[in-house]
């Protein structure tokens, strides 16, 4: 077995590991980022004694062969659920995005990398739970310091989070991405939406039409009545339910300023979606959501590592 | 082959044909019932050539062995579908709910059973189209002449259509039969839900609570924070669904009267939740969707066969 050199100046190590990706990077201790890697083994994909293994096989080239200090990681997300590698007990808001002290150790980590994984955060009234944009959370707070207004991370399940004096305050799921999926590929839908990517154009008239649940038929009633491309289809049923997502989420928002976190393809579609409503003040602040939840990790391992006064 | 007596006094048949069930009545010149059977053999299980068949099986009993006239058959709904028996052109609204001079003919009818199907209606704008549900306007119509307001019709695919002067001027479909479907047994709230039958009391609090697509997930997120029976689960979706709806609905309906017009178990769903919704002024009128399918059919048998004057 050929022996690799560790990677230089190789301090900790950060993970986003949700539950389709798990996103790595190797830190050095004054905060650069020396290298990044990804992979699909999602905590969808994994039992219990599959997130170890998996862990291991991602950051390897970063360890080197030989004898040398253990490198701690970090990991906010999915990998801290129920059904994860070890149950992270959720923080319940009203509270700061994060608390490195409440972390948890899991069982059956490689004795190199002592690993710890961040809380995700509930609320009782009405129930919800998120894990891993928490910490993008952290991030945006810790890139924009005293930064308030809701932020709305969109996505499979999109969040919406007030942000209030460094403390998340309430937050609201919408399922606007499984929506789109299921109706797309598994209901009467599918016939007309037929696998397109969605039209750009037709998004843009749907979200701003704010007709939201009320014509999600039309996407295939119009294509009984005549040619519809199944890519303006596809546009029309995102941008219905992207839109129905943002006045549902009106009254959540009260009309605070708004960031837009996530992947620039999600933002940049929320970000159209707003101004094709119209009406919506100020344009929202625009953030990648790999990087917030880096610089989150990244607050979270000061926090830790800070010598006490 | 053992000959049967034809079923006396049948003069024609009404056939309600949908995607998922085929109902028959034999019915008497003076309007009378005087024998109903219904099949699961539906639309959705049938190819062209199997619809023919599939009537003469379920109407035999009533016809007889020995040679005599034959029996007309009036059906509506699916079956006039582009992919059922034979297509039906639409009608476009404002019009009356039927017109039986525009029913189509298909091919490959037994002859002692003369087919017509009569024609769904369609709208340009928004894009949408009923087949079947316009019958059961009819049969509002005819039983209630003078009525005017708004009639939900709720199933897999809800209709709502303003009735005024004996037309039908616009009408709307919510999906909110196939979203609950697809939700509760293939998205992530399928864990909490657990194919559980609704819960009433958890459907009034959540249709009441006119939250709709902004609680979804708390149907998932309550079980992970607490212990949530499944009914429970099933009751709070089915309520956010249908409250949804029928806020999505309100600006359609705009204060008129209503009417619920389908499957008892449905439209006592749909009163419950527009009550504990409150404010919603008189109480809807409430028919049976079966029966209004049935006078409608009678109503277009006697347009057909009215002797000029």
């Amino acid at each position: 077995m050929r022996m690799g050199a560790r990677l230089d100046g190789l301090d900790w190590i950060a993970a986003d590991w949700g539950t389709s990706r798990l996103r790595v990077w190797a830190m050095a201790a004054d905060g650069r980022v020396l290298a990044g890697s990804a992979s699909d083994r999602g905590m969808g994909q994994l039992d219990r004694a599959g997130f170890g293994p998996a862990l291991l096989d991602i950051v390897a080239p970063w360890l080197g062969g030989g004898a040398s200090d253990p490198v701690p990681v970090l990991v906010c997300g999915m990998a801290g659920a129920r059904t994860g590698w070890v149950e992270a007990p959720y923080r319940a808001v009203p509270c700061t995005p994060l608390d490195p002290a409440r972390a948890t150790r899991p069982d059956g980590a490689d004795p190199r990398l002592p690993v710890l994984i961040l809380p995700g955060l509930s609320q009782s009234s009405p129930p919800d739970v998120m894990r891993g944009e928490e910490t993008q959370l952290a991030g945006l707070i810790a890139a924009r310091p005293g930064w308030e207004g809701v932020v709305c991370m969109p996505g499979t399940h999109s969040k919406w989070a007030r942000v209030r004096g460094g403390r998340v305050t309430a937050f609201r799921t919408f399922m606007t991405g499984e929506l789109y999926a299921l109706l797309a590929r598994q209901s009467v839908l599918r016939l007309s939406v037929a696998g397109a990517e969605p039209d750009p154009a037709a998004f843009d008239e749907a979200a701003a039409s704010g007709a939201g649940l009320a014509e999600l038929f039309s996407v295939r009633a119009a294509g009984l009545l005549g040619d519809v491309p199944a890519a303006a289809a596809a546009g029309r049923l995102s941008g219905l339910l992207v839109g129905a997502e943002i006045a549902a989420a009106e009254s959540f928002r009260g009309g605070a300023p708004l960031a837009l976190v996530g992947a620039p393809a999600l933002t940049s579609l929320y970000a159209r979606a707003l101004a094709a409503r119209g009406g919506g003040g100020d344009p929202p602040l625009i953030l990648d959501g790999s990087d917030m939840a880096l610089a989150g990790l990244a607050a979270a391992r000061a926090a830790l590592t800070k010598v006490p006064a």
